[in-house]
């Protein structure tokens, strides 16, 4: 699991990084004549990017390991304070599986005979929440933002080392599209669907995000 | 629900709206002394970013029906060739949540009576998957896209009616982070956190997006 975790974070953050960096200076290229205001609009939006990706993440994992500890606390104060009302929601889980009364009588009298695993049980299977993994969100925040990182430098390159934004532009389309279709070849297959196809979606999507940006831009112009 | 699903929506695509293009603009109004390329930049990247963000959440949301409907064939094809082992992954389901032998086995006996039911639990419980909801990835993946929009337009506004980069700036910066921390209050309501501490935390990640797409493109410059 290790190692396709880190797989997945590098993929989420390099496919978005590809695309939303590669769509403002496709965007910018048709509009200025300098290759020096697309390469710093790409910086900055990296910048952005990456922090509002990696930060962002990053606080969602800590929102949620804060929801799990105040609904953890919640059962402890209600297997204590209303026992009848949570056997009843055991005994309802066992009934929507389709167990019959006897069993599910059976089952319930067991669960709540250990305070831990009967708070255990409600958190996982009637509120549906797994303790969250907290170093992991840290780690995983910090993979992705990077990613976004090392994402966004490729559809820029060529505007660094070219002085014409239309010739780095078609370097850029030709380099990143390839790039989406590898990263999403591999983000396919670690979701477990049909890889050609998946990355063929993440390619339409990468050219279709920098079409619209190259065409508002041309509009407002 | 439904209401809730809007909000939680909306104030994804908003915030996320509101951060990135607000960070770009600002980076950019420390290196260019037109407002005119600021708001061609911004536009680029929102029509970027809500298609990355709309376009790659409906994909999402399609591929998570295909994964689940792949492995729900996959089981019913188990239950039928490999019965025993998917009889004793029952048992162990109930095992681990701490039941006794007698009543691990009966329950065991009575899911696997029906097919579908022996199936739907071990979607749910084995694998933890719920049958995605497609109508509602579309229409999310819109209202996310969209609301992206409208939380960009924000910080963009006054480059669109200003002419000098230095005072559109500081308009866009005091607007910007009054609406984070009503959309992060907001945000953190609908996710059952502290409000106060929430709205704090979006406002940081905006603040730190923009001061560091300042500072990098200052660096570029």
């Amino acid at each position: 699991m290790q190692s396709s975790d880190l797989l997945r974070d590098v993929v989420i953050g390099m496919s978005d990084g590809l695309t939303v960096p590669f769509a403002l200076a496709a965007g910018l290229s048709g509009v200025v004549d300098s290759n020096a205001i697309i390469v710093i609009a790409g910086i900055a939006e990296i910048a952005a990017g990456s922090i509002a990706m990696g930060l962002g993440g990053y606080l969602a994992g800590k929102t949620e390991l804060d929801h799990y500890k105040s609904e953890l606390k919640r059962e402890y104060d209600e297997v204590e304070s209303v026992p009848e009302r949570e056997k009843q929601e055991v005994r309802d889980f066992f009934k929507d599986i389709g167990l019959s009364k006897e069993v599910q009588e059976k089952a319930t009298q067991e669960i709540s005979q250990d305070k831990k695993r009967w708070v255990d049980f409600m958190m996982k299977y009637e509120l549906g929440l797994d303790e969250p993994d907290s170093k992991r969100a840290t780690k995983s925040a910090l993979n992705i933002g990077l990613s976004y990182v090392a994402g966004g430098i490729i559809p820029l390159s060529p505007y660094m080392f070219l002085s014409d934004p239309a010739t780095a532009l078609k370097i850029s389309v030709a380099a990143t599209l390839l790039c989406l279709f590898v990263f999403g070849y591999f983000k396919s297959k670690v979701t477990g669907v049909s890889p050609i196809g998946g990355a063929l979606k993440v390619t339409l999507i990468g050219a279709l995000a920098a079409g619209a940006a190259f065409g508002v831009a041309s509009l407002f112009e």
